[in-house]
């Protein structure tokens, strides 16, 4: 962490607990836990110690033991309300990586002790279209978000996530994750590397293509390295000239400033697809300009004002496609764990502590991260007894 | 033609001719020949009649008694400069049938007699991957529009297109028209048909599919029968209520008011792919929600003011494409020709005459016609004798 940024201390007193999921013991076998977590209680009230309650394992659930959870810059929003709508207490956290502790009694392709993820998604319908062609996050009834969502099969609690000790999922929400790779740095692959991953694939990248990334942070240094990973020639688009050397050094084969009109000319129709990863408003009128015929931009972030309108001449004349894209689907998910495995591949990661949640999110509003904090669940402690009641 | 609307006199003068493309005999067999035409001197002058020189046939060149030519609302913008940068004397025209009259040394694929057409482009550079990939549209040296355009392979003179008697292509963007079909219905298929055509083929349009077509003109009402041809189930968006009895009358299975937010909300994923003629700016947001997962939205017209802002988040929920498409490419308008033959597809026509050339236009603009306007070249006429010097 960077020395001298102010951490917000906890509250005096800590907080009530999030209700119970379900009553204990009412569908599942053994009894509930309650975990230490981090979560807000409201808009202004910064991440605080608490405590959640965990249903015990039904008979397809399966309990993990939570080691790491990434920080996204979704958790910031909501946690800050900046949504809307949003349900308090909350414990945010999607990037899940833990070993599994118990299982239901009808799960036979987990066992304890397994290393196991769990991303942005713990339910969805399993009846629709999406859901039965493997794109759970396109459910037509809405998936199940792994935290601040009503959970369907659950009395429709509110869902908590990952700054926790503990979480039961359903076996089919959770991957399994490769021996092979560092935990730590697995959890952003939870989110960041699916939601990269996926339009990558999509697409259909292969040997040879030039992908683009747009902005270098969580989202955009995965790109990079799952692009990389699937054989493609990279280049890298900033507005930071500082970021260059950063960019290169993951493994970008060139890099543009998106601000300068001559090297944005130089590469025109010079790239496949764009994987843009900026949440903030910003005209894509020029990269779509760098698009080769039949080239695509997938835009994943979702900035809250109005982007500049899109030339419509830009997208005619090359038969350009401008797409979105959210997370991926179950099935996928594990598909990128595995290519992530197979070729080496994690996040950079700041790992950080529950009492450095809050200057975290401080720095990642302030892009000062490379490339993604990742919290150390063992630093979580319950808040002190007296008020967890 | 409605009666009552004024059509522009011809100017008491005929005009001088389009200087010829290239000497005549310099590379071609036989004379070249004037052609009566009509066109465009200046960006207010309306249509004249005039003369065009036609080179004498190079060895792949393929000579065209035109018969008809179709009235596109390109042909309005570039005669009126409302693109600027305009070269004059202009004849536009673009949706061009007639028969062989004379054939270079090297054509083996045409014979004198055979009906044949020209649509939007009569060159491209014939290298680059876009041409060798059969996307001449898509040209990376830019292909050779049928009129207004630089005719690279003849001395850079100015392409002069099809309202006219007569014009000379290269064998390699000439198509043949299937005998069966109405040669005057055919003409408007070599743009608004391969316009709406190619998009629907790209995405690959089957049955059982549902197709949406937002805008009921020259692209709209193909739209609609080119995708009830392929099979899909075809909803018209439209903001004119009085345009309903049409759409249903040429095959649409329902019709969606596109102002009416209960209408347009019960719409919400229902369609597949979206085809969008409309050429004014207008709020795509709303036809993005009638879009299922992995649906696509193909604008085709060109608005000459700013578009509303897309909304990421529509894209990005249904991991939705928003593309263009210009026309096609020539192996695929053969193929759009062969597929009318089979299905027995035209165009909605209403015949004009060259003196009625400028009222059509004025009926154009004002959205007055069912659904394309073609002109019957022999009522073309040379200008007086002595001005054609």
């Amino acid at each position: 962490m960077t020395p001298g940024r102010p951490v917000p201390p906890p509250p005096a007193k800590p907080i009530a607990p999030v209700p119970d999921a379900m009553p204990t013991g009412a569908a599942g076998e053994g009894t509930g836990v309650r975990a230490p977590a981090y979560g807000a209680v409201s808009g202004d009230s910064g991440l605080v110690p608490l405590t959640v309650a965990r249903r015990a394992p039904k008979p397809d659930d399966v309990e993990i033991a939570i080691e790491f959870c990434g920080l996204c810059h979704s958790d910031v929003h909501a946690t800050r309300g900046e949504w809307g709508g949003q349900a308090y207490p909350l414990v945010p956290g999607h990037e899940i990586v833990g070993t599994v502790s118990r299982t239901g009694s009808d799960v036979t392709d987990f066992a304890v002790g397994d290393r196991v993820g769990v991303g942005c998604m713990v339910d969805s319908c399993r009846a629709c279209g999406s859901c039965l062609d493997g794109l759970e996050q396109y459910c037509e009834n809405g998936m199940t978000g792994t935290y601040g969502a009503k959970d369907r099969r659950n009395g429709d609690a509110i869902t908590q996530g990952g700054y926790s000790s503990s979480i039961v999922v359903d076996r089919r929400y959770v991957l399994r994750v490769p021996e092979s790779l560092d935990p730590a740095a697995v959890a952003p692959l939870l989110c960041a590397g699916v939601t990269t991953f996926s339009p990558l694939r999509h697409f259909g990248v292969e040997d040879g293509d030039v992908v683009g990334v747009v902005g270098l942070g969580g989202l955009g240094h995965m790109a990079v390295k799952l692009a990389k990973a699937m054989g493609a020639e990279v280049v890298v688009f900033t507005t930071s000239e500082s970021k260059v050397p950063a960019a290169l050094e993951l493994g970008a084969d060139r890099v543009v400033l998106s601000r300068d009109a001559a090297a944005m000319a130089a590469a025109d129709r010079t790239v496949d697809l764009i994987i843009d990863t900026v949440a903030a408003p910003h005209d894509l009128n020029p990269f779509f300009r760098t698009l080769r015929v039949d080239g695509a931009l997938f835009q994943l972030g979702l900035p809250a004002e109005a982007m500049p309108p899109v030339s419509p001449g830009a997208l005619i004349r090359r038969r350009i496609a401008y797409a979105g894209s959210l997370i991926g689907g179950i099935g996928e998910t594990q598909e990128m764990l595995d290519f992530c495995a197979e070729h080496g591949v994690v996040a950079d990661i700041e790992l950080v502590t529950a009492a450095q949640l809050n200057e975290a999110y401080d720095r990642m509003v302030a892009g000062d991260v490379k490339y993604r904090f990742v919290l150390d669940t063992s630093t979580l402690q319950a808040p002190a007894e007296e008020a967890d009641a």
